[in-house]
């Protein structure tokens, strides 16, 4: 197969237990800030002095940092035909993310449902795991994704 | 009161159905593009042609987007003595956020638990609903925060 043809992953080709390894991406103070500058604006995402006093005890990504690092790193890992169409997620932070960590993500099919109006699709459930360079969970992600099936 | 006394509220001092409601805040498809580019490199999310070809039927901004964008209107509009401190949360995606919309989120307190074992916090449950400049509703947010109680 073309690279391109094992990247349409269909309805019709998934199981439940399906597993998919990302890569792993890297992230530093300066990343952390500038998210953080962007769209969580708070002391502790944003100055380490700050982050020392806080409930953080120390500069930490913004938990939509985290949940975004982990979509960048699902579009690369998890291969569905038409792309991440998420309906609804669930997201848990069991610990911070600090400058430095190196996170990858494991993600692990745990139920398939064929639409019963709609013919061409269905939902997968993604449970999506992500972790630092010392193997500890920093984020759980449970995703319902739409998906095609096959066309035909 | 000075500002920064009227942004310490504490967990005593919130009661269910409190409401903050934030500013607005647009979005243009070069800031849907370049959040895609960084985090959730989708064509829908990227490029115009292929997103009309798509499920959306056209550019839209990543859910993660809309998720982050909501997050900066809470910071500003939510004055929680020690910010906003998620353990989790539950999202969904009702319909697309486009490029031209502009946002504003809707907050209400729909549950606060004083913690047992730590007597200085507790939980409080937090419905964010962000709608788009028609007033449709583009994100339902239940954020579960860790709120800290007035000190002594």
């Amino acid at each position: 197969m073309t690279e391109q043809e094992i990247r349409r992953v269909y309805l019709d080709d998934l199981a439940v237990g399906d597993r998919f390894i990302s890569r792993t991406c890297a992230l530093d103070a300066a990343d952390v800030k500038a998210f953080a500058k962007s769209f969580d604006p708070q002391p502790f995402h944003l100055e380490e002095t700050a982050a020392e006093r806080s409930f953080f005890g120390g500069l930490a990504a913004s938990g939509w940092h985290t949940a975004a690092i982990t979509m960048r790193l699902m579009v690369e890992s998890v291969p569905f035909s038409d792309g991440l169409i998420g309906a609804g997620v669930e997201i848990s932070w069991p610990r911070p993310v600090r400058p430095g960590d190196a996170l990858h993500a494991e993600s692990v099919i745990t139920g398939i449902v064929f639409s019963k109006s709609k013919i061409d699709r269905g939902f997968v459930t993604l449970q999506t795991d992500t972790f630092n360079q010392r193997q500890e969970q920093v984020q759980k992600l449970v995703s319902k994704l739409l998906v095609f099936r096959r066309p035909g």
